[in-house]
């Protein structure tokens, strides 16, 4: 079912069992995969491939137990030229992927994101509201990136790298805030980046590290806790 | 393709390529999202949500290797009233899911486990089988809530954590145990819990902590293997 | 849609709103679920399931950030007889999935792998390209398994376990060599194996250890960076 003010461009190739809602708009060169559903006002532009059984548009929702609610926040998708998504994935409303970023398998992205240019996000990678992602960012499979938190230019997680934005842990009205990890840092696998806490430039963190205060620039952090090597 | 025995409520919305199978009862005020797939008995309740390119009342399977074959329980699949569950979940059969309970995207849920009124469980979540959870749980992204669990009322699990219930690692017939978790604990990020340990009331363990014996109530464990701060 | 030059064999089940294309094999008593899309030149077995919103022979793809591009390899995805997929899974072209596997929902297996007979990929476990997986080997839910990996017979990864193969973490051209697991290791819950570590033959790697170096033989590894135990 394609709603009639969709507006779609030259060269497409549609897979079956398609659902495009009202007022998308799809550029040139683009090919959606079979069992797609692209959500109202989603817009995409040239060159775009969307791999089959993914969900693009999403709106938020929430429950009785959330504490924060989710901004019902009215902004549109917009994917930029020559992004690729992969197959099963699940895109919110008000995300913006900038040119050429990829996105892996199985990964989920929530509302109020944006991913800088050429950026990767690996298969099964969450990515939850409200953070800024740089440019030529690598987020490797199964990371899982909180709410709030600001990732640089070029920064590399490895995979199954965890990170948490609540310092009180669902108690109480203290400000959420994620880790901030500046340009050219390196996480190693499996690390553990508490709240708040910066990674500061071209730092390394590795593999297994839990990171529970602030690491200058140029330096490397290992163990439980993270200790930084002199 | 909906069967002709199943009993729809009203002010329902259906999506595009959904299968219903037989015997299905659905509330009033259901909204059933595209390419929705509903098992053989299972039963939803009024104001339900169910997103996109979801299974509901998945048969358990199993191969050769392994050594605890799934019950093959015919118990339905119950969804209770106010229930939301996300896009590309899949949900077992024999599971109950209580008033108000929020199941995030790309979830599964296994046979025999119960979630108690308004939990939430994250996005990526796994439940295995056999598992109790109660009430205003918080399970958050990517956790992993293994077999033969109880997690008790207002529990708080951060991302990423990790269960096991398996002390000889799939060696013999000791009887699985996975964590117990008492009420009002909190579990920061990328946890470890071992097989059978138990988790004190109100307790909280650090983020990263790889908790290997049990935690008194009103105690903080942190480290690798975990120490309890006096 | 089911190609013209599909081939079915006897006694099968089929589902709703299924894509077949050309030259797929299908042999006798196979049950495929809806959604199921199944690319191009997949062989499927006999006695094989397939269950809903599952993609089997998926190509590979790229972006202008990768280092490594995937292999165009054109070989066909090859499921054996007694096969079990669950629901949500993305398997890519050029695997080689044995007799009698079983792989989990929301799991993803890239090119260039095989699986041995009888072994279990738990619900979402990432299999990264070109590694071997042994006969009889358990992958509990939640494993990460990096490319260029080597697990031998009968090795067991409890759940969330993460492994790497990139020493540099993206910065050159160094030969990526993911760890290797030799018959009958067993792997605890969430542990971290680095880069081309090798963990010996009948190895006990602890629940949530950070292993830096090779293992030898019967020995146990506990702690963060590991320790053997003597």
């Amino acid at each position: 079912m394609i709603h009639e003010s969709v507006i779609i461009g030259n060269n497409i190739n549609l897979g079956e069992n398609i659902v495009i809602e009202e007022n998308v708009t799809i550029g040139d060169n683009v090919k959606i995969g079979n069992n797609v559903i692209i959500k109202t006002n989603t817009k995409i532009g040239n060159n775009v491939t969307i791999n089959d059984l993914t969900v693009l548009g999403k709106n938020t929702s929430t429950n009785k137990k959330m504490a924060r609610k989710p901004s019902n926040s009215q902004e549109p998708l917009i994917i930029e030229d020559n992004v690729i998504i992969g197959c099963n994935c699940v895109i919110y409303r008000s995300v913006i992927l900038k040119k050429g970023v990829f996105v892996g398998d199985l990964s989920s992205i929530r509302e109020n994101v944006t991913i800088g240019e050429d950026s990767i996000v690996g298969r099964s990678v969450i990515v939850e509201n409200k953070t800024f992602i740089g440019k030529r960012v690598t987020i490797q499979t199964g990371c899982y990136i909180t709410a709030d938190m600001e990732i640089e230019d070029e920064v590399f997680f490895g995979p199954c790298c965890s990170t948490s934005n609540d310092k009180y842990m669902g108690m109480g009205n203290y400000k959420h805030q994620g880790p901030i990890v500046k340009k050219g840092a390196k996480i190693g696998n499996n690390a553990t980046l508490l709240p708040g806490i910066v990674i500061g430039e071209n730092s390394i963190v590795g593999a297994g590290t839990v990171v529970t205060k602030n690491v200058p620039s140029n330096k490397t952090i290992v163990g439980n806790p993270g200790r930084t090597l002199e």
